[in-house]
């Protein structure tokens, strides 16, 4: 990836050159993007809508490696994450703001090809770059992005609304982004000790583009808006489900009842879990970075959502004092607890 | 500074431990924050305001040398580049996020000092802290700033409106962050080579200040709006005066005329440059970090401002084909030319 010969050093375009270059094409789609990149501020204008903003710093070695990252996806996966934030507040990512650290060894080409990623994203989620900051690194790649939303008053939807009763839900499947990135490290190691093997990730495709290359659910937003179903709390699994469920009945001061048997496990995640001995139930409760929306509804929304097959019901709100428990697949209570990502552990 | 004997480490406190200990005392001041931290975005409502958005980034060892900048000073300092930028824009900043990346050298106290700089500048701008992200890092400090204000419409200033005949102003001095800086990177080297003796910077204090505590000028803001004057152009001084103007002639379509002897140069720049060898012009026009806004207002308005101390008129706008030139003291004509801070110079 470092193969820097014939490549342009960033040097020679100095700062205002480097972000002359990368924001020469951008079109700005959204009414609310009065003014983008190019003066001291962007200036916008939401009327009547109210401004959501979420921020998310991704930094090389912590969060990415490079090893098996495509610099490409890496741009892509940066703002997904970000727009992820906004839609589970159940409203719509409208503009970002994206912030590179770059040191020497990035060439002009690397930061294109990241930007192209950044750029695809933003296209097909209809999101205006207004602006960012770019400036060199002592090491490594630091990606710092702030994402803007609107959303009518009566849509936003917090984590703490969720009512005893209420239906536990969830989109699409879980822990198959972590699985991905087990694959993902097994083969960095085999590469390690013998640079002529080729990476074994044939039939793997689904849990690696998991992995590398995740979407925001912005598509369940829309969802819910057609099915005319208002979540009573919401919340994106970007730490593993469990964490993710505590935090829902901590800030709604409720407890809940998780069932294993209904938690959505695909067929690949479940059987490259197990190849690598790991649980699958355990890779989707504190697997992360899934992105997937977890969500409270009224029972009485139940029949407007129960032949989505993307939408799984996977338990029920309950009062604070019951706790939130993990019903296993044999019927055995387990309290459950959030073994999520420490940001700080060495 | 990095004793850590006694001090806490911040694994124990883990992402969200260490979340909640520094944001629990946030109280929140404007009416446009609906929901600051907590969620996974905050929730703003500016009603009939336009939004202003602006982001900058801070990295160890290019942006700042913890080896002679206490950690609450750049606390504050990097409030105030972010607000400096909506300053920019004639307009009142109102919300900040806030993301750290932060290596294990790095205790909670040592982070709580980072902060209190945080929240001092944010409470004597009367700014929300709304978000952020806490994350670990690799190498150093990383702190990443977004920065949200409000204006009416009519109010707001762009880089790209200065007119043929315009005055070119600038508030306060220029010049002193620059020379600071070389005193406090002498002092360094001082140090390096005898730990034993003391820096000498005595009676200095107000160019070292200008390096470690600047200060946005929202006050000019409030002052063009009591007089009543809304400039045509405006731009933040923070690459150095040259780059500044040459930014607001070229997104102008103008030129202009900038005399060398209305620069404003506090006494102790101009002494210190001159201990340095430096030419005090030279700093002030190619130094930057000094956060002052550069302007330019109708002649119309000039009776309106004539006698504020802390506005020096220093120059005037021509037409593009004028180019962009400098009066020297001696009254030869120089091309004006930019020779501000190159972020990727290695």
């Amino acid at each position: 990836m470092f193969d820097n010969a014939g490549k342009t050093d960033i040097e020679k375009l100095g700062e205002f050159g480097l972000i002359d270059h990368l924001t020469q094409n951008i079109q700005l789609k959204h009414k609310s993007t009065v003014k983008g990149v190019g003066d001291d501020a962007a200036v916008l204008n939401y009327a009547d809508k109210k401004v959501l903003v979420s921020t998310d710093m991704l930094l090389e070695g912590i969060h990415f490696d490079l090893a098996y990252t495509p610099l490409k996806h890496l741009g892509y996966k940066a703002i997904q994450v970000n727009l992820s934030d906004i839609c589970a507040m159940n409203a719509r990512p409208t503009q970002v703001t994206v912030s590179l650290g770059l040191s020497s060894k990035y060439t002009l080409e690397a930061i294109e090809e990241l930007y192209s990623g950044i750029y695809l994203a933003c296209e097909q989620y209809n999101v205006d770059i207004i602006g960012g900051d770019t400036t060199s690194s002592k090491q490594g790649l630091v990606i710092s992005i702030t994402v803007l939303g609107e959303a009518d008053e009566a849509d936003i939807t917090y984590r703490n609304g969720a009512q005893e009763g209420d239906l536990l839900c969830v989109s699409g499947d879980l822990g198959g982004a972590y699985v991905g990135l087990q694959l993902l490290e097994r083969e960095k190691l085999v590469y390690l000790e013998n640079p002529k093997i080729q990476p074994d990730l044939e039939g793997k495709d689904y849990i690696i583009e998991r992995q590398l290359k995740p979407e925001a659910r912005h598509d369940i937003v829309q969802l819910l808006k057609d099915l005319k179903v208002k979540p009573t709390s919401m919340i994106d699994v970007s730490d593993g489900l469990a964490s993710e469920i505590l935090h829902l009945c901590k800030q709604s001061n409720k407890g809940c009842q998780l069932y294993e048997e209904k938690i959505p496990v695909d067929p690949m995640t479940y059987d490259t879990a197990r190849e690598f001995n790991l649980d699958p139930t355990v890779c989707a409760l504190s697997g992360g970075e899934d992105y997937e929306l977890l969500f409270t509804i009224k029972q009485a929304d139940y029949d407007k959502i129960k032949h989505d097959v993307d939408v799984s019901i996977i338990g029920y709100i309950t009062e604070a004092s019951a706790g939130c428990q993990l019903i296993s697949k044999g019927g055995q209570v387990h309290e459950l607890k959030a073994q999520g990502w420490n940001a700080f552990k060495k």
